[in-house]
């Protein structure tokens, strides 16, 4: 989530909350400045990436879900694309490149102001040598994924969904809108 | 763009430029409280609204691009989903619903750090009443749509491959990513 906003970042002063004209929410706005400090969704951006007929899987070394396993993905970056931030951030959780396919899910979460991406890749090799942020990477069949231990819901619908297209035979873009378990 | 930060929005300290452990990128990390500031791109979501063989534009009432057509669309907020946004944004800037359809253009402007995305979308009815960012809306046939006169390219890019796909007989996912002009 994003740090919370008492000042302004731009001249230190102060924060109130207030309406800005032209607008209809509360905003943090400098009461000396006046600079508005709009809060925005931010973007995690993947691959599935496949060897034959597996996925390929990493096992996070870090919080959270430390020890689960995720496609790999992450925060998008100021001055990428999605495109480069997922095969950015395959090359630095997978350890390899990817060949990058078509998007094909997009998950909002609206609780945490994330949206993930996932786009379909395959792996010219498996001369992987993964980063700080995974302590393994591992090549599951459909029947040997470890369901139970999917670190995020969106890492899971992306994954069942890729398996219903392959076996009908044709890959389309899945999207939805995950919301709090209750 | 985002604000500048000189100042930790948490404490109100200065802000030194650092890289976190871990991390491989330069960020605005507190000097004092340590609180690391990431920035990350924004999305801006809307719709490509159809009425019969026409597509409804709005013309722009606000900068950048005042008086500049486009469709409607804008900042995704923090607690709604892409489809929510793209909803919200329509209603606000068209000044009616519509019945959302697929995503149907993703474009990547890395120089702004900003992804806009697209749904295709219909209007249920002529209804509408557009809010204080447009000057006024209209209906344009593919043969009328004010090419020189639209706002951004992307929204260009949107409706290019859409009369192209009308012209197929069939609607895909678009992707593309643009660069600064030069």
């Amino acid at each position: 989530m994003h740090p919370a906003i008492h000042y302004c970042s731009v001249c230190g002063a102060p924060i109130k909350k207030q309406i800005p004209p032209g607008d209809n929410l509360l905003r943090d706005v400098c009461t000396v400045c006046d600079t508005v400090h709009y809060q925005n969704p931010r973007m995690v951006v993947g691959t599935l990436p496949v060897w034959e007929d597996k996925i390929l899987l990493c096992r996070r070394a870090i919080e959270p879900r430390h020890g689960y396993w995720t496609l790999p993905a992450g925060f998008m970056e100021n001055g990428e694309s999605l495109e480069q931030a997922a095969l950015r951030e395959t090359l630095e959780e997978a350890g390899g490149p990817v060949d990058l396919g078509d998007l094909f899910a997009v998950v909002s979460i609206p609780h945490i102001h994330q949206v993930h991406f996932f786009y379909q890749a395959s792996l010219p090799s498996l001369d992987l040598a993964p980063g700080e942020e995974t302590l393994e990477t591992g090549l599951f069949a459909e029947a040997d994924i470890p369901w139970r231990d999917i670190a995020f819901r969106s890492v899971s619908y992306a994954l069942q969904h890729y398996f219903a297209d392959r076996q009908a035979g044709r890959y389309t873009l899945h999207s939805t809108t995950l919301n709090p378990v209750t």
